[in-house]
């Protein structure tokens, strides 16, 4: 079969350094053009337009689009680009409203192309592992620790302090991905609190408890943008006592002391593999759950004060 | 056919003084037990518990339940009622988070009972008017006003301004449910700000752009509860220009002038009707919609302060 051609729709930092390069190695695809409102430099984006809908005009022969701007723009170029007749590949988060979950799906059935919401850390070996492992088990307990220091990982980045722009969850959304990916239950957040800078619409730092199916069960996520150290871990121990420990994002899969999987970050390799599969087989997968968690810690989440003093992008008041 | 033997769990307000009387008057239900933490006099609620696991222990006759608590405890109750082998009925929101909405509807899949989430505004006659006129239509503009002077009618609800509380939601849901059943497109939330009082954790007022299909479409939600006077209206305007109206919490119904249906409040029997319906046919009705569209204002929309002076329930600060 021939390569699926291919476009790329954002050139941030995921779609110049994730996409285009995967895109290039993957023999599954073949990059037509690419655009972006600032051009910028690249030898591997094919044709470079500045408005998107000009470069779906001007460039029948694409067959696929992957969309790697911001997510609150995603929904509206999404439903373009399917009207277009073309597949769908979506950077994480899909989109930030459910709503755009069910409007964009139901385009993609109607238009008959293939939609893949590339959560990029549900496409671990050690993911997919750890989801075989649990699926007959029980939780006992579940502890995920996903904290960063902003200052070195989101410098730059106003706008995710600004509404819908998800704060801390940003990062922590991947954690909570592969959780909805592993689990054999659904997660339901039984509480929550949000700290949120003076200044800023969205937290700097997250806890959440899930209903376990026993009361005694502790199952508990936290989200912290404020630690000097970055850790981004998940340990899981079952009914039968079985103790599963995923550090390294995800990427590395432990069983009761066992290393069963030690991988590099192949995610967004994977993610076009998927992508090739589902185009293959006229299928879709877009998965709206790791944005359920963040909603449902939004509807019933208490949110509390925190110090905007030092964080980057936050406007501290007087 | 034998009456179905229901039992009630919760008398509050809307327990007591709309299912009970509901019951007590429907040809397809028979009132079995309730249970209410604090007793509460009443001639037709059967025998009555304190303890609703008692009451499901106690009384193997029953065949059916109907929560009536608030929203926070419902999900928990549902899965233990499920357990029990009842068909189950919800108050609205049916729960508080989305993911209960899951939890408990793969829990009653599994047990094979009926589950009906009683979105109460959505079982008024406009409303099926409403919806079968507008399935071929397409919608030009929409105005949702739900207006109420909270001091009138939420008085000595503290809850409603805790965390999952749902502030002027509690309220505005109810319109929102006429809405995500009557239109014919998902409703997709593209802005809303959430003003929440100094002291509160919920908003008292609230305003909602939607996503049309065009630039140009406006489509808008407002709840205020700080309004002296209540008016619960929808008003839209069909892309072929037809007007609808519906004022009166959606009970009335005027198409281009003529008043096509105008009805008292017949929610809860209609309710009953639709459940025994269900139960019939072995078939289930959970409609999370209304909730993903609270959601989404959520985890896009921007809050601001207001004053708390004056609201009952918030305790204002220094």
């Amino acid at each position: 079969m021939p390569p699926c051609r291919i476009a790329v729709i954002g050139l941030g930092e995921i779609g110049l350094n994730r996409h285009l390069p995967v895109i290039a190695a993957h023999p599954g695809f073949e990059i037509v053009a690419s655009a972006k409102r600032h051009p910028v430099a690249t030898a591997i984006g094919g044709v470079q337009y500045r408005d998107y809908r000009e470069m779906l005009a001007s460039e029948p022969a694409i067959e696929a689009v992957a969309i790697c701007t911001p997510p609150d723009v995603r929904g509206r170029i999404a439903l373009d680009v399917i009207a277009a007749g073309k597949h769908v590949l979506l950077e994480k988060p899909p989109f930030s409203t459910l709503g755009a979950f069910r409007q964009v799906r139901l385009a993609a059935e109607r238009a008959g192309v293939t939609l893949l919401g590339g959560w990029h850390s549900q496409f671990n070996l050690a993911v997919e592992r750890a989801r075989d492992f649990l699926a007959d088990q029980q939780v006992a307990s579940l502890e995920m620790v996903w904290n960063e220091d902003v200052a070195v990982y989101h410098p730059d980045q106003e706008w995710i302090w600004q509404a819908g722009g998800f704060g801390v969850f940003d990062a922590g959304v991947n954690g909570i991905s592969i959780l909805t990916r592993i689990l054999p239950d659904p997660l339901v957040v039984r509480a929550a609190t949000l700290r949120i800078p003076d200044g800023a619409q969205t937290p700097i730092a997250v806890e959440i408890d899930f209903a376990g199916l026993r009361e005694e069960d502790r199952l508990h996520a936290g989200m912290d943008w404020r630690t000097p150290t970055a850790e981004r871990t998940i340990a899981i121990v079952t009914r039968s006592g079985h103790h599963l420990r995923m550090p390294n994002s995800g990427r590395r899969l432990e069983i009761d002391g066992t290393v069963l999987v030690d991988e590099a970050n192949l995610e967004y390799p994977h993610i076009y593999d998927r992508f090739a599969e589902l185009i293959a087989g006229g299928k879709s997968q877009l998965d709206e759950w790791p944005l359920v968690v963040v909603a449902d810690a939004y509807l019933i989440g208490r949110t509390l004060p925190a110090d905007a003093q030092g964080v980057p992008g936050v406007r501290t008041g007087g």
